[in-house]
Formats: C-alpha cells, sequence, structure tokens
C-alpha cells in the first residue's frame, strides 16, 4: 500500500470533524488524492452498526459488546475502503479509528474491559496494521461537552448515547488518550484543542508535513 | 445458575425450529418452566444484529466480521436473556448458538478463520461457559437445502444469504458439526434429521431425558 492513513482522534467536541475537513481541502488545494471518512459507520453496513452503537439507552449492552462491534465495523472499513483506497495511492482522513475504542472501553469504563482483550480484538481485525500519523485532539471536557452538546442542539442530532454519560467518564477518557500517545510517541500527536479554528488548523498542517512531509 | 441451557445445531433444513417448539411444548406439559430463543437475534438488539448478517449479498462482508458480529449478538444475548432466564431457574432452548460459529465460519469457509481466533472471541463473549446439552440435527445437505428453500418460498422469506452459497460450503458445515460432536461428546449428540417429525421428536425427548433427566 503507497497510500498513507491519519486518524484524528479525542473526546467529544474537540472539533476533530471540522479540523478534518480543513485538512482535506488544504491537501487537496496541493494536489493530493484525499479522501475522509470515520469510525464508527465509514460503509454502508458501517452506519448500521454505528446506529446500534450511538443511539438508544447508554445500557442496552455493556462494554465488551461495544468492544466486539466496534471492531467489527473497523474490520470492514479497512477490508471495504481503508485499505482499497490506500492501495489505490490515496491519502485517508479518519475521524477515530482503534485508540477510540481503548480509550471509551478500557479507560472510559474504569477497565471493565480488560487491555488484553482489547489487544486481541485489534490483532484478529486489523492485524499489524497501524495508522502512519494519528492526531490527538486534547481539551478539557467540560468545555468539549459543552461545544458537544450545543452542536447536537442546533442540529437536532439523536446521537448522544455517550454524552450522556457522567462527567468522570470523560475524564478517564481524556487520560486515556493522552496515556495512548506517551505509549506511542512516534505514531501520536498530541494538539491543544482549546484554540481558535484556525490556529488548530496551522497546528495540524504543521504536524502533517513534518512527520509525513506531504 | 440453577436452570439449564440446551441448543440445538445443524445445517439449513434440519428441521431446529419445528423439534424446539415439540419440545417446549412436551416439557411445558411436564411442569417445567422454558423459553425458546434462537441466534443471530434472540434479543431487540439481536434482531438488528441478525439482519445485518442474514440479509443482503453473501459478499458484503468477510468472514471476520462475521464473526465478530456472531460474538456481539451472542454476548447480549448471554448477557440479557439466557443468563438471567438460568437465574430463575429456567430450561432455555436454543436455536444455534457457538457451535454454528464455528462449523460456518472455520469448517464451512473452509478455515478462512483460524479455530484460534474463533476460541479467542469465545472467551471473550461466553467465557467458561457452555450449554449443558446440545442436539446437532443431521441430514444430507441436499435434502436440508431442498427443505430450506422450499420452507423460504412458501414463507416469503428474505433471510437466504447462506443458503445462497455453494453445495461445497454445507457439505464443510456438515462436517464441522459432526467434528464437534466428536471433540466434545459428553456435551454433544448427533442425531438423524432425515425422520419424520415424530420420530425425531421421540430421539430428542429421549436424549434428554438420559442426558438431563428432565
Amino acid at each position: 500500500m503507497n497510500g498513507c492513513f491519519i486518524t484524528f482522534e479525542g473526546g467529544d467536541g474537540t472539533g476533530k470533524s471540522t479540523q478534518i475537513k480543513l485538512l482535506e481541502d488544504y491537501l487537496k488545494a496541493k494536489g493530493k488524492d484525499v479522501i475522509t471518512t470515520k469510525e464508527p459507520g465509514g460503509t454502508e453496513v458501517g452506519l448500521e452498526i454505528r446506529k446500534l452503537l450511538v443511539c438508544g439507552d447508554k445500557d442496552k449492552f455493556d462494554a465488551v459488546a461495544e468492544a466486539l462491534l466496534y471492531f467489527a465495523d473497523r474490520h470492514i472499513h479497512l477490508t471495504k475502503k481503508i485499505w482499497p483506497a490506500m492501495n489505490e495511492g490515496k491519502i485517508v482522513l479518519s475521524d477515530r479509528f482503534a485508540d477510540s475504542t481503548f480509550a471509551y472501553q478500557y479507560w472510559g469504563y474504569n477497565k471493565r474491559v480488560s487491555k488484553e482483550t482489547l489487544q486481541s480484538l485489534y490483532q484478529i481485525s486489523v492485524g499489524d496494521f497501524k495508522p502512519d500519523l494519528t492526531i490527538i485532539l486534547d481539551i478539557d471536557p467540560e468545555i468539549g461537552l459543552e461545544r458537544s452538546f450545543n452542536k447536537a442542539k442546533n442540529m437536532d442530532v439523536k446521537e448522544l448515547r455517550f454524552e450522556g454519560r457522567e462527567l468522570e467518564f470523560h475524564h478517564n477518557l481524556r487520560k486515556g488518550f493522552l496515556e495512548i500517545a506517551k505509549e506511542e510517541p512516534n505514531r501520536c500527536v498530541v494538539l491543544d484543542a482549546d484554540k481558535s479554528i484556525d490556529e488548530l488548523h496551522r497546528d495540524i498542517v504543521n504536524v502533517v508535513n513534518q512527520r509525513l512531509g506531504l
């Protein structure tokens, strides 16, 4: 595969989708062949799995079931969309990937699913493949959740299964992303998301250029 | 858990659902507290997963994705329905359980998913739990598929994603169920399903009485 895979991670309301759109425009203006995607729900089948995951009561199933569904979605996403695009030399920008599952299921839920279980599911679903670069957008969860709720109110979004969890969950989540970045400094970069949209975009462009020379 | 868990396995058209209904009636007439269920789709969420699994094009995702989705359905089925019912002392009769995943994904697909992967998913989703008794209904796939197609034609059933596979797949599947029975003779009993409904019901009642003394 001669393409490139960049993932955006972080809690709700960190501005991932906005920043992905800006980076996509920037790279396209430079003549690059770029596609954007997201998890869960980067494929047609994945959208059905996404509905199960993000809608409805937060206790309709537990963290183990969630992990299995996320990795099913991810495996379909990789085999049907990400890998084929990379094989055509494309740059793939994804709103979330496997780090989110570790952050949510292991850290967010305070280790209700063991790291070994998640690593085993990663091996089954993803194998030895990893993103070329992961940009973690970091913000105080109270600010992020306020942004997320305002966005949902304005857009009449129903996907609030996770936002409905208590604040402690979101603090654990943030801690999780920062731990992941510490464990894999060559792949991950943490950026302060409590900045203006333009400032954060410039930070992202700098990182992408330094790390990947795109 | 003081209840009891009996699973029915076998290819399509072996008569599982008919025989489960007859056994349910028989046990209820003896005053037993019985529920019947099925996989995939034994729960409300599971029904959504079932739709993904059994409808649509047979190549919409691969065997690894299938295995992940089946075990997600199974984990929800166990935690939300089977274990709670067993805790109340009920007899649970299930149309398919984990053996089907091994038979379809490992044997049916000619080992496209490794047995180790499926065992690892079993451990994650089910743990050390096993059915008390598994009744494998065995029939020549050509007879079974003919029955299955006739049933579908009469009922206008759309769930033919698996029946559409080639005959070799169904022969592998049958071999898989027989291998499983050989590996676990204390749990599994193979019954000849090419008999009249009444004869097969009597065989099943005999097995249940001998093995479980219900």
